[in-house]
């Protein structure tokens, strides 16, 4: 057995990578957290530092996504209007995101191939969706506007992830974000709202 | 005991009144479908032609969501844009819908009460996203539009099904997708992408 150092500041990449290449190997119900320290020569007790089970894994970025962008949309430039607000927040946050492309493709064919990981993925979306309708409405966005903006917002960051994801080498995952909000307000755009079927 | 007749053409209905009433009174965990066919005045066997159990109660509307909405934009006239396809369906498919807003308030709560039923909200959304985009590709809709206006689209009819709920006495579903939709179309018209922030 290789000796390892006590304390290793990669510890927390190590597992996520160990915990990835396993799930990808075996399928994500077929291993065990020991089988995740043991590909990354660490301890049980590292795993515990950084994920509370092997699901955290996975989600343990997206974890902390509702308050970074709830954070980031309350400190946002007052002058901006909310969608000018929300996207700026989209694109600081995932300036700073940490995930490699190769590793999110990865985490994402694991989530995919799982209806409960599915569900996991979708519940920590409308968390961040809450998050940013409640930083809305404290810059003063009436509510249901708020919640409309927040639902769209997270659906713009949904698509730009799958796109980044899927074309990992064009373009970082800000540049596919812009991309997205960009389509939408063309989309949008060319909608005549007087052919529309009434109510 | 009151004689009941054997086929009963609002025997759909009654049930779905006699859950929602018992949801209600007791919350969801605490009843059983004995107590609903009971309170309804009908037998198990009806029950069971109506509903697989007793959270189909809840979701047996929205089950239909996404082939009405793939089925409504793959028809929507081949002039408009993709789009005004989505909305047209919105439009349309809300139209039809059953529910009375007052059922739909009641169903809402019970849902939004209990993580589980909010888990299962959010995956039949995820299906009427998922058959929207695809119905888009189908009219030529490139890849990942199609899955970012599907999601938007979803967006919309959430929070107009949210809001029609909530203020159940002003106007229809459909006037409120309209409104959420012309709502979106002034917030992403506001955004000046030249000043947001460059990747």
């Amino acid at each position: 057995m290789v000796a390892m150092p006590r304390w290793d500041p990669n510890a927390e990449d190590r597992l996520r990578e160990a915990a990835l290449e396993l799930f990808l190997e075996h399928g994500y119900e077929n291993v065990t957290v020991a089988e995740i320290t043991e590909r990354a020569g660490l301890t049980r007790r590292s795993f515990s530092r950084y994920f509370a089970d092997k699901r955290d894994v996975l989600f343990a970025e997206s974890e902390r996504l509702p308050a970074a962008l709830a954070h980031s949309v309350r400190g946002a430039d007052e002058t901006l209007t909310p969608f000018e607000a929300l996207l700026t927040a989209l694109l600081d946050v995932t300036r700073g995101l940490a995930d490699e492309p190769s590793l999110a493709a990865q985490r994402r064919a694991i989530v995919h191939a799982s209806p409960e990981l599915q569900e996991r993925g979708r519940t920590k979306l409308a968390a961040a969706t809450d998050a940013v309708a409640e930083a809305l409405r404290d810059r003063g966005t009436a509510e249901f506007e708020a919640t409309l903006l927040a639902e769209v917002g997270v659906a713009i960051f949904r698509t730009a992830f799958e796109r980044w994801t899927d074309q990992p080498d064009q373009v970082g995952l800000p540049a596919r974000i812009r991309e997205a909000a960009t389509d939408l307000a063309t989309s949008l755009g060319t909608v005549d709202f007087a052919t529309l079927p009434h109510p």
